[in-house]
C-alpha cells in the first residue's frame, strides 16, 4: 500500500521533531498504523536553517521548499501538519487544506482557541479531520482522554499545570527560597522562558489550552475571549512560603468548572493541598486532573513541552488518520496496538535473567567482619553496593539488621550471592531479598 | 437514528453500574456518540438479585432473563458487553457472540491474559471489535493511551500499581505501621479484599493486567503463564520502615521491559524512590507510568476498581464502538468530542461570579483590635475563616503579616470585604488575595 503523504509546515522545534520521531520508530510506527507514514515535503522560510534543525540522515531525505501553499495545494498529499505557530499566516493554510479535502494536524494553541470554532466548522462541512493532540500538554494523551476516554461523564471540572515554563519558575521559587525575578532570568538562561516571557508567565498561554480543554469536556465552543487570566509575576517568596506553611503549594492551574448557571474559566496563581499528586507535579512537567461523575478523578501527567515530547502527540494524531484511511472502521485499532500480522515473537525472560538494583536485609550475628564476608561475596558476584544501614541491636539482643542497596545486577547472581551469604556462620536465617526500581529513566 | 442496542451479560458490581451510568448520563452520551445507548436486554443467575443491585428507575425499564446465549444470539444487539467474569462461560459465550457478527466489550481480564490470542484473532476475522479499557486500571483509559496515544513512541517500559487491595494494605501498613494480617482483616471488613484474598494479594490479578500492557505496549501475544508472579503477603513492616529510612516506598508494581533479548514481565513488591509521583499513589487508587522513547514518561492514575470507575471505560467503549456504527470513519470522534449541532450554550461566568477558598495577606498595624475588626468585614460579608495566621513583626518592625484561608465564597463578596478592610486605618497597603482549590471532589 503507498505510503500515507505528509506535508509538513514548519521544521523548527516540533517540526524536526516529527521528522526524527517518524524517521526513527517508522518500522514500529508503520506496524501500528498498518501503513507507512512518509514526509512528502517541508516548506519552511529558511531551508539552510531548517537542514540543520535535525541530523543529516533524517533531513537528506526530506524535499524542503519555500512556498508553503504548494504544499496545502499539492494533490499527493494526504494529511497537511501545521506547525509554524501564529494565528494568521496558520489559519489561512490550514483552511485552505481543509477546502483541499485535505486532513489537518496542528499543534497551534493560539489558532485552535481564537479561531477553532471556524475551522472545525470548516472541516466538517469539508469531511475531514483536524486533530489537534499537541495542542495542550505536549506529549500527553488529554485530548484523547476527554474526547474518547471519559466519554461515560458528565465531567464536573477539570484543573491543569499546562505550561511549563511558569511551573518551572514555581517550582524554583519554592525550592529555592528566591524572588520571581531571578527565577525568570535563570529560566530564561535555560531556554526554559522565552526573552519576552509574557505570554508564559502572564497566563496566555495557559488559558489558550485550557479553552480547548474546557470545549471538549463540557461540549462548549471556544471562547477564550472570556477566560481569566492571571499570571505568576507578582507572586512574592512569602506567599509561596505561607503558603508551604499552612499545607499548600502555589501552581499555575488553568480551571474550567461546570456551575449551575454557567462554566468557571480561568487560569491564576491557585493554592492546592500539598498531599495532592498535582501539586507534586514540578519542574516542566504537565498535569491535568479532571473530575468525572462516574469515574472520579483521574490524572495524567508527564512533558508539556520540547522537541520529541510534542512530536509524539503530533505523530500519534499522524497515526490516528493514518490507521482511518488504510482499514475499515472496525479495523482501525488493532486489538493489541499492532496489526496482528506484525506481532513481534519477543521470548519473556526468566526471572533469573532479570536485571534490576536490590534491597537485601540480613540478619548478623553483632561481631567483627561480617561485613567484610558479606561485601566480598557480593564484590565477588560483580554486584555493587549503594547503599548500606546497619541498625543497632535491641538491649540484650545479638543479631543486627544489615540493610544493603545493590545498583543494577542480574538476578542469579544476585541469588548465587545470597546463597553464599546465608552460609556465612555470622549470618542467622533467611536473607530478605526485593526489587528495586529508580524508574529514573 | 435506531438506537444503538446492548446486551449485557451480568449485573453485578460492573454491570449495575454500566446501567446506572448510561441512564443518569444517556443525554451527555447521545451528544458525544451521536446516537443514543440502550441496554436491551439483560441477561444474569439471579433476577431478583440483579434488580436489587440499581435503583428501581434504573431496572424497571430493564428486560432481564437468565438466558446467556440468548442474549449473545439476539439479532436486535449489536454490541455485547461481558461483565459475568470468569474463564469459561465468559469465553464461550464471548466467542459465540464475535461469530454472530456483535462488537463486544468485555472488563474481564483473566480471559483476555488467558485466552486474548485466540479471542482477538477470531475478532479479526469477523471484522468486530473486541474493547477492554475495564480490564485494566479501571476508570483510567491506559488501554487508550498507549494503542492510541502513545503510538509514535517504541515503549522502552511501564510499571502500574494495578491491583488497588494491594496498594490500599501497602499504603496503611506504612501509614500505622501495622503487620499485614491486621490490615488485611481490615481490608476485608471494608470491603476491598475478598474472603479468600489470593488472587489479589500474590499478585494474580495485578499479572492478568500487566500482561495485556505489555501485549498493547511492546505488540507481542499475551503470555501470562510466562509472568513472574510476587505478591506482598511475606513483607514485614521492619521492611517498609527500612525502606522508608532510605527514601523509598514500597509498591506492588507490574513492570513490562523491553531488554535487548526479550521482555522482562514480572509482578513483585518494588522498592520506589519516595519522590516519584508513582510513589505517592496511595490507598486503592491505580496509576501507570510509561516511558516512551520520543514522550519520555507520561503518567496516568485514577480509580482502578469500584462499580462506576469501571463502568466509565466499559461505557466509553461503548461509545467507540457506537460512533464507529454510527458516522462516517472521518466524523467519528467529533472536533468537540460533542456532535457540532449539539454544542451546549453554556456562558462563561465572570470573575465576580467564581466560587472558590482564598487566601488573602494583610499587612497590619501590630496594635489591638485590627483581628477583631477584620473578621467582623468578612463575616458581615458571609465569608468565613478556614484558618488564620499572624507572623510575629520582624526585630523594630511595627507591621506584621495576617494570612487568612476562607472557605468557598463568591469572588464579588470578597472584593467588596477586601476594599472594606483596606480602608481600616490600622491596615498598611494592599491586600494580597489568591485563589484556593480543594480539589477534592
Amino acid at each position: 500500500m503507498k505510503p500515507i503523504q505528509v506535508g509538513l509546515l514548519g521544521f523548527g522545534t516540533v517540526g524536526s521533531g516529527v521528522a526524527k520521531v517518524l524517521a526513527r520508530n517508522a518500522e514500529e510506527i508503520g506496524r501500528r498504523a498498518g501503513r507507512a507514514i512518509e514526509v512528502k515535503r517541508v516548506a519552511v522560510r529558511n531551508i539552510d536553517k531548517a537542514r540543520a534543525a535535525a541530523p543529516l540522515a533524517v533531513t537528506e531525505g526530506l524535499a524542503f521548499g519555500n512556498d508553503m501553499q504548494a504544499v496545502v495545494d499539492d494533490p499527493d498529499i494526504n494529511i497537511v501538519c501545521e506547525l509554524i505557530g501564529g494565528t494568521t499566516l496558520a489559519k489561512d493554510l490550514v483552511l485552505r487544506a481543509i477546502a483541499n479535502g485535505k486532513h489537518v494536524v496542528t499543534a497551534n494553541k493560539a489558532l485552535l482557541a481564537i479561531h477553532g470554532n471556524e475551522i472545525f466548522a470548516a472541516a466538517q462541512q469539508a469531511g475531514v479531520m483536524v486533530m489537534f493532540e499537541a495542542a495542550v500538554a505536549g506529549g500527553i494523551p488529554i485530548i484523547k482522554a476527554l474526547r474518547e476516554g471519559l466519554t461515560a461523564n458528565r465531567i464536573e471540572w477539570l484543573a491543569g499545570i499546562i505550561n511549563g515554563t511558569s511551573n518551572f519558575i514555581l517550582t524554583e521559587m519554592r525550592d529555592k527560597g528566591a524572588a520571581f525575578a531571578d527565577v525568570l532570568a535563570e529560566a530564561q538562561k535555560l531556554g526554559y522562558a522565552e526573552a519576552d516571557p509574557t505570554f508564559d508567565i502572564e497566563g496566555h498561554d495557559a488559558a489558550h489550552k485550557l479553552t480547548i480543554l474546557a470545549a471538549i469536556a463540557f461540549g462548549i465552543p471556544m471562547q477564550f475571549d472570556k477566560a481569566y487570566l492571571e499570571g505568576i509575576s507578582k507572586l512574592t517568596r512569602e506567599d509561596i512560603a505561607y503558603a508551604e506553611e499552612l499545607g499548600y503549594r502555589i501552581k499555575l492551574l488553568g480551571i474550567a468548572k461546570r456551575r449551575a448557571n454557567g462554566i468557571e474559566l480561568r487560569v491564576h496563581p491557585t493554592l492546592i493541598p500539598a498531599k495532592r499528586i498535582i501539586a507534586n507535579v514540578d519542574g516542566v512537567m504537565n498535569a491535568v486532573v479532571v473530575q468525572g461523575d462516574a469515574v472520579g478523578q483521574t490524572l495524567y501527567s508527564g512533558r508539556g513541552a520540547g522537541s520529541e515530547p510534542t512530536a509524539s502527540a503530533v505523530v500519534a494524531d499522524l497515526v490516528d488518520v493514518t490507521r482511518l484511511l488504510t482499514a475499515d472502521p472496525e479495523h482501525r485499532v488493532p486489538h493489541l496496538a499492532f496489526q496482528p500480522d506484525r506481532l513481534a515473537d519477543l521470548p519473556i525472560l526468566p526471572i533469573a535473567e532479570v536485571e534490576t538494583c536490590y534491597y537485601l536485609r540480613l540478619q548478623a550475628h553483632d561481631q567483627p567482619g561480617v561485613m567484610a564476608d558479606v561485601t566480598r561475596i557480593l564484590a565477588d558476584a560483580g554486584i555493587s553496593i549503594d547503599a548500606m544501614m546497619q541498625k543497632e541491636p535491641a538491649e540484650g539482643e545479638k543479631i543486627v539488621d544489615i540493610v544493603i542497596l545493590t545498583h543494577v545486577a542480574i538476578e542469579r547472581s544476585v541469588d548465587a550471592a545470597i546463597a553464599r551469604i546465608e552460609a556465612l556462620e555470622t549470618i542467622a536465617g533467611r536473607i530478605t531479598k526485593l526489587r528495586l526500581e529508580n524508574l529514573d529513566r
